[in-house]
């Protein structure tokens, strides 16, 4: 991985980059629009919903009243010419199926492209198909996409001009098993992941089985057995493994606004007998320290400390701890993530400062 | 397994039994209350409490006030020769360690106890000793306890003068587990499995890390990797397997008061070619239908349903829903209850009941 | 007030009574088809609603699986003809405005009908369509409907065919005041009430409002300051204090499932010198005993104990407790009420017991 | 009101002011902690706490490790020598009575302080006894502390040496009805308030009443009727009408993490006719205008929006909006806060940003 310009100030000389958000009445348009409205060196130009229309962001989210442009800046109908003469990124936070639309001519008009969508984070069209269950769109952009995990794709994500920024159970479960996977430690046949979402993961959609009544006091798996995040996860772990990679995957509605907590369980590359558990488990330390330790958004905890998402909540950061289980020989990784930050805008706004050169912790601290 | 005697009314000629629980006021306590004031062929004739001896019941419960026995009945400070003349069957809803305690000498007095902590859940003493830290206060009475899983154990409990109340994760871990052992159809060495727990599983506990702001907006795993419920889960499922079983287990606490949710994933006994999964799914179904379904306290989920602690909170009930993954050849497991009722009082209430040869339902639909 | 007849068993010799529920597919519809599924004086020989028609009761709502009826009963479409063969007893529980178009045939085929909607609960068909915004259907039977506050209006049901059971506010506003009113121990005019409703008040709609992520860690009052429940109130405080009455009344949503918490500040009919506190504390412990002493669904607290909604969640029990302040010369009523049992549909039952000549605890308790 | 400097930057030429806080494990202390760090005038050289001594900011509060101070920064027991040396301006999040033992001490040294308990918000030692239950330690400091509500007090504030905190309770009604009994809009002898606070209200502590499962599902009214922080409410309220000012207040614990709503009652002072209900709601209007016009941190609301604790939590804002009832000639004003930050450590930054010089928005935005 290339290095890390880290650093919280606005960068010296720089002009601020003007930027818009389409789509931005849901979740992650919210988080956008507070990340973006805070950004030293971004300037949110629009903002656009059809239902919000004509109203002033701090209308429309009160909590962002106190900032000027939050008063001043109204939203609009989706614009397509107007979008291409405000921004010169422009933030997609719209349905899949629908960013495609918009991602197609904003490029064609020179705008770069975050898409927080589905539509382009896969490589394959057929895939797409089989998860999405429609044609994919804009088949010919597929290459050109960069799959926005600047983890896993820093260099690639400062020359793109197309970020499709990764879902929030895929961050929660490729940044703690890329780099095992990359060092050969585990078995890519065998990983098993249990991940439990807030509810702002279903979206702000007025469905019953959202209702505050429905969720509050319930728990319960969904979407077993074949999520749909499951094609880009695999795809991913695929490139990292050298050879096709299947995995288990069970997601669970939980009582909480925000966070995702994923559980792994990891088979080493090779059978532990208990007295290689120590060796084994230094090979771990030593992976994630090199994969990790200097990277602003990734925790890995010490000593007892277990992640919760209330410590990420909020944050951009992915927490992770993990143990090798001496009675059954097997490695266990758990993360925490705000679905809503590192698992959507915040990494998107992360993959922003990549693409315009800024410290890549600009706006995110 | 022996037959069920199905029926909610008050066996015909039949006297009441007078029981009486020791321990009253944790959540445990106060859900067996509820159920034995509620119960047709029981008579609550003592309830103990070092702190609240000298309350009524209504008074330290609101919640009962509107029986009458709950107005009148007052908590006493244990007193073991007074409870073996007040109460034929005695619930001990004590800490580990103290329960033994009181064990023996309500055996020796001739009293039937049934016991909710884990002090008789081990048929072995040395394994108490290493998950319990400390030397086991009973041990000659380890052959004698029964472990009250009635699906399991009925007709052992029938004779039993002592119950061993399983744990809660236990419960929702060996339900959906122990029949597809017995009949050969999944590989013992390979269970994960991953539950989710409300807060009252941890007690009514003045401690930092079970307050409402450190819970609520909170998810985390905890326990890892081993926890003290291993020892009995091990040791049924080595038991219905025929060879030792060591399994994988993350409990996870999450901000909801009661229910226990279980994902487990489990590996074919013969791997699965693509085309042998509707056989292998045939297996199963006609597994849980032998072993289930006249059972009145598990439920076996039909079509696309899936469990959800919010419909078993409140009830004695164990929801349970499986799926054969095609696409990794396993087989996927989930249960829900409430870990307060099945998980704990109820399900000693319905050992209460096959010991006194009440219907099993009695006092609990 | 008259006599109660309180007894929890079957009365003897007593034949079932045939129940169906119009609309049962909502938040009160799901309570009473639990309470009419355990009544042992009530079959529950039918439930409609249009979504669900064709589902069993089981299907719609598993918590209720381990009832043999509910996995045999199917929801039908509503069909008048039908449900008046079906059914001497009609619980309506739909929208106001709907519940009306069906009360008038039922009526007319000789079914009893006990509307849980607000169609029936006011006197006037000027005030009704001042506060719900349109004609009222059936105005000739706003005379014959009997307001079904059991505490205030026992004699009345016991002879009625159309009972208007009262809405969840104000349940928990006037079983406190009215007693004060009518013994003339607090003024009129200077009533200010503020209620806090979980948010199953809301009904089961698909509204963005009502979402998990919206409610949860959200408290903000509504309906602010003319909320439509102000009408029954202010028509049963006006009759009880023999003048008429207007009120405060601030309503606000919090992020439980259910329980309303209502706090009352009211001002003694004469001003209190602090010399006269203990006289005046006196008199309101007096009038509260006489009219609630012997209720069974009225707790008056004692002691240092304050109303808490889990105290009643689940029960058909209001909770109330009263401070007399010395520094301000007011008194304080707090009450706490499960806004979908005593607030709806346990009080429903409790008039369908009187009804019916059940004792009027059964299926209460 | 004196203006207000309004500035988000780091003043241009001002060093870097050493700021500490002493008992910084609670609740207060932790958002301190955060507002600090990230405070672009204030440098963290000392934080304390007894049973965090030894540790890294990190370690005790993880959600702070991404920032390097926090990884550097460890918790110290309490040394009055040398705090003086280490800070300019401390800030105390310690109970009342251990507060004062700090303040004289860290007075005498030279430090300026910000006290966050209730220690010095009264001017009567008399009434500190009354409300408090013992001596006041310090009653001669009682003179010389000035009371940090900026828009009440924003000038004393500026020369202050000490500053006394105001409670949460007191700032979301002191804030929406000091400006009504200035204009004499309102009378002083009928203010009824009903709040509702989130459970950090109660502090980190470890007891049962606070415990996630007593919370959670839980709603009620509690230190009725003489709550503590009537004492600063009426002091000041008194001092803003001229005259001696009691008020009925009753506070309610609620199952949110933050946040407190208050739904205020108020009578206007001549009784509105309706016909003056217009001009009465335009006195109201320009008083709050007036008032709050220029404020940074108090949002008076318009059109058909009402406070929402979700608005403000995490901000320094109180949100007010108000209602002329036409029925009852009554006026409802409705406040919300984040009892943490304005209602607590956000407001002493605030304070800490005015006695320095800082613009007074400064790390609060």
């Amino acid at each position: 991985m290339s290095p890390i310009t880290q650093s919280t100030g606005a960068p010296a000389g720089t002009a601020q980059v003007n930027v818009a958000i389409v789509g931005a009445s849901g979740y992650s348009g919210e988080e956008l629009v507070r990340l973006l409205l805070h950004h030293p060196s971004a300037r949110l130009t629009a903002v656009t919903s059809r239902q919000q229309a004509g109203q002033t962001v701090a209308q429309v989210f009160p909590r962002f009243a106190s900032h000027s442009l939050a008063r001043g800046l109204r939203f609009s109908e989706p614009n397509l010419e107007l979008l291409a003469r405000q921004a010169r990124v422009v933030f997609l936070a719209l349905p899949h199926g629908v960013a495609a639309e918009f991602a197609v001519p904003l490029l064609q008009a020179g705008c770069q492209v975050i898409d927080l969508s589905a539509d382009f984070r896969l490589r394959s069209a057929a895939v797409y198909r089989e998860f999405y269950a429609h044609e994919h769109p804009a088949p010919d952009l597929l290459a050109k996409a960069v799959y926005g995990l600047p983890e896993a794709y820093r260099d690639a994500i400062r020359g793109a001009s197309l970020v499709a920024s990764p879902g929030c159970y895929p961050t929660s479960i490729l940044l703690p098993t890329l780099p095992l996977l990359r060092a050969g430690l585990v078995q890519p046949g065998r990983i098993i992941a249990n991940s439990l979402s807030g509810v702002s993961g279903a979206g702000r959609k007025a469905e019953l089985d959202y209702l505050f009544v429905e969720c509050n006091e319930s728990v319960r798996p969904y979407g077993v057995p074949k999520h749909r995040h499951l094609s880009e996860i695999e795809q991913e772990l695929t490139l990292a493994a050298g050879r096709p990679v299947v995995i288990q995957f069970t997601p669970h509605l939980i009582p909480v606004n925000r966070g995702i907590l994923t559980t792994l369980c990891l088979e080493p590359a090779h059978p532990l007998p208990g007295t290689e558990a120590a060796a084994f488990s230094e090979q771990v330390d030593a992976c994630y320290r090199a994969a990790y330790g200097a990277e602003p958004f990734v925790r890995v905890l010490e000593g007892k400390a277990l992640p919760d998402t209330k410590n990420v909540v909020g944050t951009n950061v992915l927490e992770l701890a993990w143990r090798v289980d001496a009675r059954t020989g097997r490695l266990l990784v758990m993360s925490a993530v705000d679905n809503i930050v590192k698992g959507a805008s915040g990494q998107a706004v992360q993959a922003f400062n990549i693409l315009c050169g800024f410290p890549e912790t600009a706006g995110l601290l």
